[in-house]
């Protein structure tokens, strides 16, 4: 029997409780690899709670890999995800002396392994809708193009490429993004730019070059789960700058200047991040208006702001607004993009745009942490963008999304019970939808995931007070057909749940709840 | 008149003094952008100093981009290296206002920019005969070849390849990576296997998983600048063992593994960085006894060896000794390596072998700092190793370092004075080479770039206590023709210096000393 005590007067959900609780057990020793727990009926009528619950705290030890499960043979603890015991590389002589050897796991801050990120490429299977990633669909991918491309760089330029290059990017490159940007509004001089590979080394770097462990940044909440990431493993303070979803009481939707000031007025912040086109996970857009706003109080209080402008090409409707950097005056902004969404992320190529002292000290971050960016990469690109092929690959893919989250909002406008709402993006690669203050959509992911649907749940974009009734619905890798399916059986599965417990008398414990 | 006061008691050498004055005049603001300078020889008479000595100050200010000579006209103050003035990035409006933005230099902790890494990618004039470099030489990157595997596998996987991939590697390159090790007596499964963007990306990753601000580690002395230039700039602590480039009190060549002993037992090492195999700069080799050992002591002292194996592969005579990867039971080793010197560096792959709970640990950093290393880069090198072609590549390339490096000691042996002694190397890049105590190799080379060769001082690759009469002597870039060209200019420059001052009388002043 095991020693479990869940406290259904706690605001902790009752999964999650059984979870910390099995994953202690592990850890303690008291459940060992190869031991064998009980079902989750069983355990359920045990503890006097929804099997759903058991179901839940199971899945996500599952995700975590710490339990397994084995059709007609039960459920078994297969690892320990966290301080993990030694164990030997290699031990082809089976040693066993008396040398301990290194505790890896004391060398390695705890923290590190705690990340969102792992979580964020799951591995779904063939058959399911999964609305989870924000990822362009490879069936639009132009291999052939790149292909030609890569070919004639090589041809063209070959011993170059494969020699070691500069630190701030292959020089044909930098020209190339340097006339893309001028004819976007951002005139910049080549030593105001820095390739990296791809925004979240942006980050990463600007990270290691600025700020020190307790430092604080301002973070949009939610916010992009790899800059969450980067902040939590330099021990660096969030803080989290609400997200407006809808215009309410005199607010824009985008970040929330106001308390983007107030936070600035309190706390001794050493750069904001944030996304004013699209931003993800919320798909908001932040007026013009408030982009002056912040320009100015980043002025004022000498903090810098980068500016995350990785949809920004992708604008499905309405007319652009000028992004930050393009109306910084004071040379405030660091300005981070990258080829991923645009046309492919597998090549890990991105740009850093700021005043040149800074891109001088990025660059020298950047030499000593991996010298410079694939130049093959970086060469194939600068290929593809001269031909205009990336130019055309935009304009084809901003149809492509368009019909998708066409079909998508149709989708939630006919299915969708009343009580859930969503924010219209104007661009980007995701809708993100609001459940009824109570429900989790961590819970509604188990069902959805028996029949044969995903997505992100918002829990993930958040450093603090997740809302967890939120999540991400992905359209860019779906086809419209697939997206009316997976939105219909969604909100199946939500109506049922929605007439069975929670219209007519609201719960008192809703954290007791286990949907459906 | 400038306030410049040299100090000739002074341990620090005249040069360094007059730099680091005419940096600080600058800073102050006492000199600034475009006031003239004096010319050397007008500076050197004022002073009282040898011309040199100003020239060899200039010469460093100029390389720091403080200031700029122009022919005819004088040398002028043309930036300032470090804490700079405020500058806005664009302004195209002229912008003037109240808002004084960012001051970035406070932002950037000021020991990034004092890494050595950025003085050695230097451009290197045409008709140069450089030994600089330990790269490999262009003219024999198999491009073509290189060409074909790019088709090839864009062909047959090419929307995965530009896809998000997983952050531990590209599947095919993990199997033939294992597959190469099991054959050198390195069996590894693919899960203690991570691929990164080279062993610069390996051993930063390895830093910010494991080190924190005042941590120590060892690094041999002298080291790989790179290595060096992270741990500066993560405010990490270099405790230098030495390495000895000859058998000498009983101790054989490379790390001294009872200074490593003594270092342990005295100071708490977060790790040790060693290169058993043509340590760079000095070509030394741990033979397999001192391996052993220190196998051993790092397993009673719980220490960590991080593994440098880039050169490892590039034996140009001797018999290989095997990795202390494949000699380590205890689980100590985590093993880093890259395609940059067996290959080419432009595309950035390389690999990191390691405990699995170390390695996992290390994917999560991995993720958080750039997602995945580069697909297309990887997938190239997957098929070049598939191919059978990098095995034969490298012993092609073999053959060319045995015969350069066969060139530059017989060059050496034909010209050096008998003052000089070098290290013979049983493989790698260069030959470490060491003038007579007193001697200052960035004195000599300043004389030598006049001549047309270019050489590495030893006191790039030290963290402290400097070997200022020690040079780097890149082999493998250079053609045999051209290495015994620059040799026997370097002899000739030596021989000279030797003859007028340094034989005979001993000086009193060696800092004082001009060289030529």
């Amino acid at each position: 029997m095991l020693a479990l005590q869940l406290q259904t007067e706690s605001r902790i959900p009752l999964y999650i409780q059984l979870r910390d609780q099995l994953r202690a057990l592990v850890h303690s020793g008291e459940l060992r690899l190869g031991d064998r727990i009980p079902a989750s009926r069983e355990l359920a009528q045990q503890l006097g709670v929804h099997r759903t619950t058991v179901a839940n705290a199971y899945a996500e030890l599952e995700s975590e890999g710490l339990i397994e499960g084995h059709v007609g043979r039960g459920t078994f603890i297969c690892g320990d995800s966290a301080p993990r015991p030694f164990t030997p590389a290699v031990r082809p002589h089976g040693y066993g002396g008396e040398n301990g050897g290194v505790r890896w796991e004391s060398l390695f801050a705890d923290e590190r392994g705690e990340t969102g990120l792992s979580r964020l490429t799951p591995d779904v299977p063939r058959d399911t809708i999964a609305f989870v990633t924000a990822r362009p669909p490879e069936e639009f991918f132009p291999v052939e193009e790149i292909r030609r491309c890569a070919n004639a760089v090589l041809r063209a330029d070959g011993r170059a490429i494969l020699q070691l290059g500069n630190s701030d990017g292959y020089e044909p490159l930098k020209k190339e993004i340097v006339v893309m940007l001028a004819a976007e509004g951002m005139p910049v001089r080549p030593e105001q730019l820095l390739i990296t590979d791809g925004c979240q080394q942006a980050l990463d770097l600007l990270c290691k070059a600025i700020l020190r462990p307790g430092d604080s940044v301002v973070l949009e909440s939610p916010a992009y789960p790899g800059a969450i990431a980067i902040f939590a493993a330099a021990r660096v303070r969030c803080l989290a700058v609400p997200v407006q979803t809808e215009s309410q009481d005199g607010r824009a939707p985008g970040l929330d200047v106001d308390a983007l000031e107030a936070m600035l007025m309190q706390n001794r912040v050493k750069m904001i991040i944030v996304t004013p086109d699209f931003q993800n996970p919320t798909g908001t857009t932040i007026p013009l208006a408030g982009r002056r706003r912040m320009l100015e109080i980043a002025a004022r209080y000498q903090v810098p702001i980068i500016e995350d402008h990785i949809y920004s090409r992708l604008r499905l409707r309405g007319s652009a607004i000028p992004s930050l950097k393009a109306l910084d005056r004071a040379g405030v902004v660091i300005h981070i993009d990258s080829f991923s969404k645009i046309s492919f992320p597998g090549l890990r190529v991105g740009w850093c745009v700021g005043p040149e002292s800074a891109i001088e000290r990025l660059r020298l971050v950047k030499q000593s942490t991996d010298l410079h960016t694939d130049q093959f990469s970086q060469a194939t690109f600068a290929e593809y963008v001269r031909r205009g092929l990336l130019a055309r690959h935009i304009a084809k893919m901003r149809k492509v999304y368009q019909s998708r989250l066409e079909a998508m909002e149709e989708a939630l406008e006919k299915h969708m019970p009343e009580e859930v709402s969503w924010v219209r993006p104007d661009g980007g690669m995701s809708v993100w939808a609001t459940l009824p203050v109570g429900m989790d959509a961590g819970e509604l992911l188990i069902h959805a995931r028996e029949r044969g649907v995903l997505f992100m749940p918002g829990r993930h974009f958040y450093t603090q007070n997740p809302a967890l009734n939120t999540m991400r619905l992905g359209f860019a890798p779906l086809d419209e057909k697939k997206i009316g399916r997976g939105i219909s059986i969604l909100a199946n599965l939500l109506e049922t749940e929605l007439s069975k417990r929670w219209r007519g008398a609201r719960r008192e414990e809703p954290t007791r709840v286990a949907l459906v």
